[in-house]
Parts: C-alpha cells; structure tokens; sequence
C-alpha cells in the first residue's frame, strides 16, 4: 500500500499523506514507469485554471509546485488528482503486477497516492488542456492497478477512457441490477457521462435520459446517439433538473464536474431508486443532508474508481460505440493526436 | 420544498442557501413551531468548540451570529446543522403534515434548511453542549418531517435518538439484505454507533464488532452488551483500525465524527462488502479515491438521514435495548434532564 513512501504525516495512506517519498529507488514490490503523460482529473484542471484566471504559464507553475512540495500530484483544494501514461523502467523481484521494463502502462490508481517526480520543468505543456506532456518518474506500489496500453487506440484516448473507467463499470452493475430501470445520466456529454449512458443501455436499462448544459452539446449527444432522450437544464438548478428530466428515474448518474449538483440528482430519482455520484466535486454533507430534507429514499452511492474489469469494460464501450468514441475525440482533439 | 425562502441566491433549495427568511408569518402549506431547544449535530458543535477554544461565551455568540446571519442554523465550516424541538403554533390550511397547534414535536429534517429565528439570545445555554435551550421559532415546509414526541421518554433523550435515527434505519436495511453479514461499526459507543449495533443485531448480523478509540468507552461499549467483540483503535489510522477489527466484514459503518475515518473503513470492509458513512465529517474523494487507491470492490454508501419509518424503528431500539439507553443517557446526562 506504500506506507513506507508516506513523509508526513505518519500512519497516513498515500493518499491521506501531505507529502510522499518519490526518491527513484525502488523496494522489493515497487515498479519505477518513466512518466510521458499526465492526465488531470477535470475537477482538479478547473479549479487551477480558474484560480489562475486561465494563465497557462501560472497553471503549469502551480502544478510543478503541486508536485515538487508533495511528492505526488493531489490538487489541495479538491483532493483529486489524475491518472499517468509511461513505460516500466524497473520491476522490484516481488512485484505481483505481471509488469516488464519496456511495457507501456497507464496507472488506473490515482495520482493523489502516486509518487511522482517532474525533472523536464513541464516545457512541452502550455497548462491549457488536462493532458500534461511530461518526463520524470513514478512509483508503482503491490497493490497498484495499472493497465498495459491497447495497441489499437492513441494513447491519449486510452488515456482519457482509463481516467474515468470506473463510471461505466460501476452504472453497469448498478443498473443490471435492476432490470428494466430508467436511467438519467447529468453531464452525459463528457467522457465519463457517455460512457455512463453506453454502459446503462447495455446494462438493460429501458428509459435513458441524457441531460447537458448546453445547446451545443444537445445537439452532439443527440447525434452520438447514446440517449433515448436529451434534456437540456443547469444541473445545478434542482428544480430545473427535476423538470428537465420529467418522470423520476430509477437511477440517476451524475458526471458532472462543478459542485452543487446533489439535490437536483436526488429530486430527480424516484423513491426507491439510487444515485450514483462520480464527480469529485460532490459533497458528503449536501448529499446527505439534501435527501433528508428532501424525505428523499434513495440510495446514494460515492463512486468508487474502481470496480474489477473496468478498463477492459471502457475500451470495449469505446471500441464498439461510435457515439462514445465521438464524445472523446471532441474533447481530446481527434483521434490522430500523439 | 420552501424554495420561496430562498434569498441568496436565488434558484437553489433552502439547504443549499446562503440566508433563508426566516419570517414569523406562514405560507398556507406551512406551519410554524415555537422553538424549545435545538440539538447541534456533533461534528457542527466539535467545530465551534474547538475553533473558540472551549470558550463557553464564544460558542454562543458564534451561532446567534450564524443564525442571525443565516435565517438558520447552518455551520459553515462543517456545512451540518441539527435538529430541534418545539410546540406547534399555527397549522396553515393546506399543510399535509397532520399537526395541530399545541402538539409537541422534534423535526427530523435538518437544521440546515429550516428557517429559524432566536429571540432570547440563547441566554439558558452555556455554550458547552449539543443541547440547546433556546426560545425563538421556526418553519416547517410541506415535505418537511417531523414527529410528534413520545409521552414516556424525557425530551432530550428523544430529541437525542431522532437525531441520529437514519443510522439505525439504514444499517438495519443494509445488513438485512445479507443474511448472516459480518459487521463492524466504528465510533460504536455513540448514540448512532450504539443504535447502528442494536439495528444490525436486529438484522440478523453474524459477527459484530465495535470499535472505540478509548479504555473508558472500550469498558462502556462491552457492559451495554451490544457488541459481539469491543476492539480499540483510532479510527482515523486505517492499518490499526484493520488490524484491530480483523477479518474483513461484510459491512462496516462509519459513526465517527472527525475527519479521517474513509480509509480505516475501506481497508476493514471484504471485497464485495458495503462501506455506510453516517458521519459528516467524511470527505467525498477521500472516499472515493482512497477505495481506488486500495483496489477495493466496495460499495460506499453515504448515510441519507431519511429511510421511511426511521424516527419508529430507532425509538423502538431505544425503549428495548438497555445497552442503547445507557449509551445515551451516558451523554445526555441522564434521564432525569428536561
């Protein structure tokens, strides 16, 4: 679990810990993967460009700061990090992930436990997009989960599949579950949200409502052809949500990565049902705190990353459904980059 | 859903509001409630305590200024707020609540919501418990809930119990959809703690384990009988709190009320198992991060307040169960107190 890598405080996780060890040399169970590219959660790439007013040089400067002072890249006022791409360096004789120097890899654990070192300053990033061109290296513990890299896909769109991976997997069990359930998805336009809503349809699910911000990305869901309805409201807005999406829904996902989205997912679930929150940006007490208010029986599920299969799951959404893969690729820029 | 007490900003429900108008006179779904006493949700009050240094004085001031400000008694800091009891005053035409003036009632939705006005400067209140008698009034909502007080139970013990009534109500349904789960709960000595053992007892858990961080509340906890095994940790250092608790369990619930206790509880729970966070004080990706950091297949609950026939089941659990009763009169000072 690399509580040995854990500076301070002591007795932490990695992930709890302020500051990791992310000295090169590895232990008997540890990987070092040379690092190409990091991938930022989205929550996290929001909070530094807007705090930075959208200046990339001070982006990339608060990120490097981020890393050098902790050890690992954990944003501190969201807690997120990201997921990496590289290739295995060095594998430690008791190393159980089946790993060998030369394997391309992403790490499907997040960032915020990975030691992480940057030794190129950053200077092929403009701190204008959440993937981070960078070298340095990484640590991999025993109980790490990470990826070989698919033959067949550019690495940034593996890369972007494998960073939200645990949101298809996690609505799949969710809604086969419950057969015939009618399923929302907020925020269906983005990566997590598409896959989200490609997942529910092959889960059984029999209604599935795409909701989105904007008519722009109205009319991109509706050409992806991933929802059976596409609602437009400010997913902030409850009651907006709530009429938006008409009759309650036996499952509501929500991808949407700002913060308030809680009371209208729960306003529109209906009793019984349950809410599957995947953003980073959700909030225990106003998830808890809105259902109570609310009378709101409903059960509501933190989205956890991972789930067993999750990336072959989401690369297997992606290779077989037109629609996800267009969802990607208007976001990462096409399919031909790097 | 009171959104037309909603003054900033506008759009949102009341709990997420900045200031609620919190206005004597009622709509004619409402009802108004002259205040008795509110009970402050622990981790709001653990908060205002330890930022005032224990300052008895400041205490008060800090919440008539949060209430004052606010139209209710929201804590900032923690986003909790708590519950409050009181005497119906007036009943508007259409209110579906079934009150009557005169009636005696606790509100089982959360302060956080509820517009509230003090008018006494809370001048009974020392500043240095939950418990706080006040004098003011406060405003129900349609799809509020609200319970009409037991004649055989001393108010603040009611008030105590209904408080923290999901636990048990949530736990009870969780256990009970796996027969013969095994079960811990962490913080067992307090009052959802010792209700959340008596529910999974009820439920038919196997084994149920306690954990306490303290020799005082590890003697508490196994004289009340409501654990099969009592075990000491802090909660907040997730290798000790494993060790201690042992074999994984089926289902473990979080009743501890400082931040810190995901990981513990993720590292305790056996693959396919079901993590229920009841307290506020848990951080949504440390959560959600941290069970993809470990490459836990675990369900994570967050803890609704609101399961239909809550307020019953855990009254019930009281009146039945004498390790209950002596878990909260422990902290209510007895059941002699008003």
């Amino acid at each position: 679990m690399g509580l040995h890598r854990v500076l301070e405080p002591t007795g932490v996780l990695p992930q709890a810990a302020l500051r990791l060890d992310a000295s090169p040399e590895i232990g008997p169970d540890e990987v070092r993967v040379g690092v190409e590219r990091l991938n930022l959660d989205a929550a996290s790439f929001r909070q530094l460009r807007t705090a930075h007013g959208g200046d990339g040089d001070a982006v990339r400067a608060a990120v490097l700061e981020i890393v050098g002072t902790r050890g690992k890249m954990q944003n501190p006022v969201t807690g997120s990090g990201g997921m990496l791409v590289g290739t295995v360096q060095e594998v430690g004789a008791e190393s159980p992930l089946g790993l060998a120097p030369g394997d391309r890899v992403a790490t499907l654990v997040s960032l915020t436990l990975t030691p992480l070192a940057v030794t190129d300053g950053l200077a092929s990033w403009d701190g204008r997009s959440e993937q981070v061109p960078a070298r340095g290296h990484a640590i991999l513990f025993a109980r790490s989960i990470v990826a070989v890299l698919p033959d067949d896909l550019p690495v940034p769109l593996a890369l972007a599949v494998m960073d939200v991976c645990g949101a298809p997997a996690l609505t799949h069990r969710v809604v086969a579950a419950r057969p015939g359930a009618s399923v929302a998805v907020l925020g269906a336009a983005g990566k997590s949200g598409s896959l989200a809503l490609a997942a529910a349809r092959r889960a059984g699910a029999s209604r599935l409502v795409g909701l989105v911000p904007t008519a722009a990305e109205e009319e991109r869901l509706r050409a992806a052809g991933l929802a059976g309805e596409v609602v437009r409201a400010d997913a902030r807005d409850p009651v907006a949500v709530a009429a938006a999406v008409g009759d309650p829904v036996d499952v509501t996902v929500v991808c949407v990565d700002v913060p308030g989205c809680e009371h209208g997912a729960i306003l529109s679930t209906a009793p019984g049902g349950t809410v599957v929150f995947f953003s980073m940006a959700t909030s225990f007490p106003a998830a808890a705190l809105g259902a109570e208010g609310l009378a709101a029986d409903v059960t509501m599920l933190i989205g956890n990353g991972y789930v067993p299969g999750h990336a072959s799951m989401a690369l297997d959404l992606l290779r077989n459904e037109p629609g996800v893969r267009a969802s990607f690729t208007a976001r990462t820029g096409g399919d031909s980059a790097q």
